[in-house]
């Protein structure tokens, strides 16, 4: 039997994927091997991965609100679009809140041309006298299928060189999705520093965001369109400025109605406390 | 009065673009006044550059065919998709009219990691002993308005560096569409070819394939995109293959009718005889 993949592959459907999927969420053993079960039982030939995926979030979120939060967590960070700026934005608040000195410049100049340069993050190792400067190119796709790829990486990589004489210690390629294989191992042979879903795999994007509750908005299931774009539009990104902001001032800055602020507020708080 | 570019932006209405336009195409002056003041009471506020450039085209057909057809040489290279293989297939024709050496490459290992290389080309100069050779990147875009970017540039160089031990000259970008101000500043600073359409002025795409008369088979009036597609499936691009193989021939390898085979290569004769 064959599923037809979010990037239009078609590919032979395995049941195994169902189970990892399961796990990889935070379910456990016995209620991963149940959903795999009882969603094997429901797919059918040509059935798109979204829908079987949609099928397993369902099932997780009746047997494990919980873990379905988390599931949640990989479509809401597809969902910061239409363009990149905002996923930027959430990057340099992950950044900022994991000790780094984050900010988006005004172009730089390099040797040959001036540069659109996402991100410029520092930070001091622990231990280190000298700080690290990091050249940052967030790559943000609004569809699971679509992979970082190498020229994503060759692009930055020449960047990186223009500018040398601007003092950046590494280049580093952010995507919120995950990486072909050629542009990982263009990565480790020229010292690019890269963080994407899953990757690098101790300390991936999705494992920082769950670390430290740094839930983007479009996590709660409450919140449409128009909603995130006046929140958006306020530098609102994460679920925990919902809850440090408050009804009144959000009300005031977005002009969002004070009961759908305290709806998503609500939601915001049961997300924040798991 | 404003009009819309293919780009999307609005621009002032400037008559003299029209002139300059006849004069590129090849009018004399008298004939582009003419044209200009014609065109010129046409317009209507937020007409499109392409309606207006058809309303030129089809008076530069009537008053002086010559020069109309070679006008259509833009619409005809932005025709050569929907992939940028048939782009790629041309320029090897053209680079080899031109006597370099020239083949599309199977995948070349870098210092790094394996690269999708276009064109490779070689070519030695006149009184030169040691032969050129060049690692060339196509750009195809199906519209006139989207620019060949930095980005282009960036990713070649990085490219081009990281195949350093694979012995090429130097790095050639060629785009059908034009190069943007960035691309061509990096491109001089770091000594990266440029070709495209009026780029550069004496040795433009656009000049190259007028010198050699190598049209696509795109500049025909009566090919269609079914048709397009079986006579690329042949590798056959350029209307001069047309008169070289002839309506038998043609016949048996794409299947297209005789009388349409016949009507095609009239009109490729006309064209090429000018």
């Amino acid at each position: 039997m064959y599923i037809i993949k979010a990037s239009g592959q078609k590919v032979k459907f395995n049941p195994l994927k169902i189970r990892k999927t399961c796990l990889r969420a935070g379910a456990d053993r016995a209620l991963a091997l149940k959903i795999e079960r009882l969603v094997s039982a429901q797919v059918r030939e040509g059935m798109s991965s979204k829908r079987i995926l949609r099928l397993i979030i369902d099932l997780l979120g009746k047997l494990s609100p919980l873990t379905s939060t988390r599931y949640t967590l990989k479509r809401a960070m597809l969902s910061l679009g239409p363009s990149g700026f905002i996923f930027e934005k959430f990057m340099v608040f992950l950044l900022r809140a994991y000790n780094y000195q984050a900010y988006c410049p005004p172009i730089l100049m390099g040797h040959c041309v001036g540069h659109e340069i996402d991100i410029v993050a520092t930070i001091s190792p622990f231990g280190q006298k000298k700080e690290e400067k990091y050249l940052i190119e967030c790559k943000y796709h609004n569809a699971p299928g679509i992979k970082t790829d190498l020229k994503d990486a060759l692009c930055l990589w020449a960047s990186f060189e223009d500018l040398r004489e601007k003092g950046f210690d590494y280049p580093w390629l952010i995507s919120n999705t995950k990486f072909s294989k050629s542009a990982i191992q263009y990565a480790d042979c020229r010292n690019i520093k890269l963080l994407g879903w899953q990757y690098p795999a101790d300390k991936s994007l999705n494992r920082l965001v769950e670390n430290k509750k740094l839930y983007p908005i479009t996590i709660l299931k409450h919140l449409d369109k128009i909603l995130a774009e006046k929140l958006f539009s306020q530098n609102i990104i994460l679920a925990s400025q919902l809850l440090s902001q408050g009804t009144e001032k959000l009300n005031f800055k977005t002009g969002i109605a004070k009961n759908k602020l305290n709806e998503l507020i609500k939601e915001a708080k049961l997300i924040l406390q798991d």
